[in-house]
């Protein structure tokens, strides 16, 4: 009673640092009661400051971040009687990643100094930013020729442009002058916690073992980051960072220190309670969403990102081919996380939606285009509809009676075993393929992909015995939901949680505290179960797994039909 | 000058009864002028009598032929001095085909009849009707399994549902009255100058070489029609029929009758004159459009017919195979007829913008959909700019840089080697794959199908020195036309001639009165043409050949995936 009665009392902050926007969720600690949260837009972002989609650089200032937590925070305690901030114990932190930034001798991004506060590498490179391209061919091409270990082994082989030693080469080498006021770089969820705690020292910064093992080839195995030698020779750029980096990393279990007294009055939280060490918010998400070992939780948005949690012993020191990562913590304290996905899932359907909607783009001119009867312009709701339109036909055509097959790959393939290169392909055309046939075949091929990940999965050696899912399609698509759930044949629970990063960072917070002794109590206790569940249908299930087969055969083909051409020649 | 001063006061008519509409023109026989035309549309089949698209039936009652020729012609000499009708001399005739009909003993198409007047077994099925699958499918198997001669030898190997006997069996199984009411069947193409001449029994019509060769299996090597022997084979139904048709056949070159008082009176020519023997609208306008020995033309439409002639020494009896016939005469007495063609062209167009268009069907109500500025009604419109722009944006993308390869089987594949089963496909898609880069991709694979048969025919002995073009298609869409080009690697001469198929039949109408000796004598004075060259661009007939050859492996791999997989699996 004496535990109860101090968590009723007790409440969590959960921060989720977004793409576009911070949410903070204030939570009661005993239950996961979401008691108000806020969202705070980044205003420069928003107004589409530091970047260039058309060079897909992407950069973020700091300043957003932190007047968007200063507003999110307190728009959320606005929202509760007054004292209720009082209760707070702890915070938690998820953002984005890997999100990396230049920081002076002090923890300082460059940004908030006078000489680079407009400079956009002086700022953090936004985890979609593909600026480094070349930097990571080069790392990777190092990897497997320099001599030694490679180490791109526990991130699944290949280093992606999106990381974190590939965007700090890439500035070093186009910014002399944010190379040299460069003392160290921090993640984003490395510097949230160590901003609020007044951690200065970026020596002193506890790094999140999340951002480091997946993004930054961290691992016990080479005693943290790679050697200076195998740094310094991808680029002798590199030489003397890593000593300004880290070698120890934490779970996000631990406190990453206590809320310092100005950040306390900034936000209106008590001063000295636990921050959080951060991490990455797919792995917030999944812990938020109910991860335990033998649950795969899929973050389903524009991609997918796939987590799952296995005891140590289980995996027996085995590599998993093919996958984003396997790094132990990085999700909970004591277990290996890893991590999957898909590199395009809503994106494949806004990409068909914005094919047919090119004759609306095209042909109408926004200002002409008007509703006889209400005078409205008919534009953008008609580009929102489409989708709603088109799931809805495709949901009445029976399961593999479409005659198509399709091919997800439109981003590439991340896992199984990344390949940036590969496409996506429509096969089966037929005069009556009409564009719900299309649309049904699109998301079949999405929910094809996401079986192949689950079957290299199990195949090697991994038990899933159920599917979480989160994210926005997972919460408002029901007809690519129930193809998923058909095509994997296997139940789908949606949580219940619309914010379950922010969620997930709460329990963190709350473990940060003392609140709780694990992250598995917190999730418990906190946990706020599912929605709906979809029930694989078993006469769609059938279908499905002969269409499958196609599915595999057709990726085999295209794939070795390409490899053994050459170049010029597209198969 | 004698013989150039009777030419110049010499006219003639040419008929080209097309899918929707019947059309006359009046020529100079000198030199090929139109001096009047007139088109008359089918009133019957406007109104979509007698047909059930969803069960690709497609039936015209004979009124519609009778009623728009009269229309046509009488509206063409309307609008000629007086007296100018009678300077025409000869009439010639193309039609549709197959498009056969069953007669009675006197000749008359039993919907004529008032027993079977609204019958659609009685009238004329349409080329393009689909209803005799069923038994086109029977027909191959005996063809290949009963033992004898495998009478489609010379028509490509495979008998199509659209052709002859396959629809007359269709009816005699679905309509005993009408097949006890049948004394006999003929096609469009002998009907309509039988029932100019007055020929009455079905045994003395004159019957078109072109079309029995091509449709109904007739051939020297077996002394016409396959034997009784084998009819009986695929269906005891088609007992007896065999010696109610023909043995001889007749080139278009040779005149089938004379022109009938009642019907000079009807259509306001002089009686007496010769009447043409008929022929098939794409071989009578290939000789319009001025075919030679090494020449291919293509008439292209929502399909394409592609028409050679070759001398029969330098065939040498060899069989072409995977083509659709062979035969004798079929466009120029003293010739070898090739017919090859892609099943589908415009309409791999048509599908796009249907696709395309689909939200604009499905999303704007037609009722609603104004334009602001002019209150018109924007839906047919925009539909009918759709591939105007699709064209304008999609020629400024550079030959082989759209990174997509498709397949255009969308209707299977007619040449080389017919294959109604294959689907069509598109690869390489990627996020960035736009609604016009897809478009180019579809018009190169278009363009790819019709290099897949030049390249068959050439690799078969023939050769091919220059293509000619004809149709809607060449005709309205310059982009289109200069891929082709490219693709080919060939100049494509678009014929001046807009109504190609009633010069050509003019033509025909002129040597059967006599006005010339030899069909290319007639097409020396009266050829128009051409109005435009598209010569290849080389450097984009060199991307294109590398790309050619991802076209073929892409097919052959989707072709054999296919066929090795069985039922069930599409591939």
């Amino acid at each position: 009673m004496g535990q109860n009665a101090k968590d009723v009392s007790s409440l969590v902050v959960g921060l989720d640092f977004g793409t576009d926007s911070v949410r903070a969720l204030v939570v009661d600690a005993a239950t996961g009661e979401e008691l108000a949260g806020e969202v705070a837009y980044y205003p420069r972002w928003a107004a589409g400051m530091y970047c260039d989609p058309a060079e897909n650089r992407f950069r973020q200032h700091p300043l957003d971040y932190i007047e968007g937590m200063e507003a999110a925070v307190r728009g959320a305690l606005a929202k509760l009687p007054p004292g209720t901030a009082q209760r707070v114990k702890g915070i938690g932190v998820g953002t984005t990643g890997s999100t990396p930034a230049p920081v002076d001798a002090h923890g300082r991004p460059l940004a908030l100094g006078p000489e680079f506060s407009e400079n956009p590498n002086a700022m953090f490179i936004l985890w979609k930013d593909h600026t480094a391209v070349e930097e990571a061919g080069e790392l990777n091409h190092a990897a497997r020729h320099w001599g030694g270990t490679d180490f791109t082994k526990y991130v699944g082989g290949v280093y992606s442009s999106e990381w974190f030693w590939a965007k700090i080469l890439h500035v070093l080498r186009h910014d002399g002058a944010v190379g040299a006021a460069a003392f160290s770089w921090v993640e984003q969820c490395d510097w949230i916690p160590a901003l609020l705690t007044g951690t200065e020292s970026p020596l002193r910064i506890k790094r999140s073992r999340c951002a480091a093992g997946h993004k930054a080839m961290w691992h016990e195995d080479w005693g943290g980051l790679p050697p200076e030698e195998f740094l310094v020779h991808i680029d002798p750029l590199l030489r003397g960072i890593r000593g300004r980096l880290y070698t120890d990393t934490y779970t996000a279990a631990e406190p990453a220190g206590r809320l310092t007294p100005a950040w306390a009055e900034r936000l209106g939280l008590p001063p000295g309670i636990p921050v959080a060490v951060g991490a990455i918010d797919a792995h917030v998400g999944a812990v938020g969403g109910g991860i335990t070992p033998g649950v795969l939780v899929k973050i389903m948005g524009t991609s997918t990102c796939d987590i799952m949690v296995v005891p140590r012993e289980n995996l027996g020191g085995k590599l998993i081919g093919g996958i984003c990562g396997q790094v132990d913590g990085s999700v909970i304290p004591g277990l290996i996380g890893l991590e999957a996905g898909q590199s395009a899932y809503g994106d494949v359907y806004a990409w068909y939606r914005d094919l047919l909607s090119w004759p609306l783009r095209v042909l109408l001119p926004e200002s002409s285009l008007v509703d006889r009867e209400t005078g409205e312009e008919l534009h953008r709701q008609l580009v929102d509809e489409l989708l709603r339109r088109l799931s809805l036909e495709a949901a009445g055509i029976p399961a593999g009676s479409t005659g198509l097959l399709a091919l997800d790959w439109l981003n590439g393939r991340r896992t199984p075993y990344a390949d940036q290169t590969l496409k996506g392909a429509i096969v089966g055309l037929s005069l009556g393929s009409t564009a719900p046939k299309i649309f049904r075949a699109l998301v079949e091929a999405t929910a094809f992909g996401s079986r192949a990940i689950n079957d290299h999965l199990m195949k090697e050696g991994l038990e899933i015995k159920e599917v979480i899912a989160l994210g926005g399609i997972a919460r408002k698509n029901d007809f690519v939901m129930q193809v998923l759930a058909d095509v994997l044949d296997m139940p789908i629970k949606v949580a219940v949680a619309d914010q379950a990063c922010a969620l997930g960072a709460a329990m963190f917070g709350a473990v940060a505290a003392g609140l709780y002794p694990t992250v598995e109590e917190a999730q418990a206790k906190m946990g706020r179960g599912f929605s709906k569940t979809y029930t694989p249908d078993p006469g769609n299930a059938a279908a499905y797994r002969r269409l499958y087969q196609g599915y595999l055969n057709l990726g085999r083909m295209l794939e070795a039909a390409r490899s053994v051409q050459g170049e010029g020649v597209l198969l």
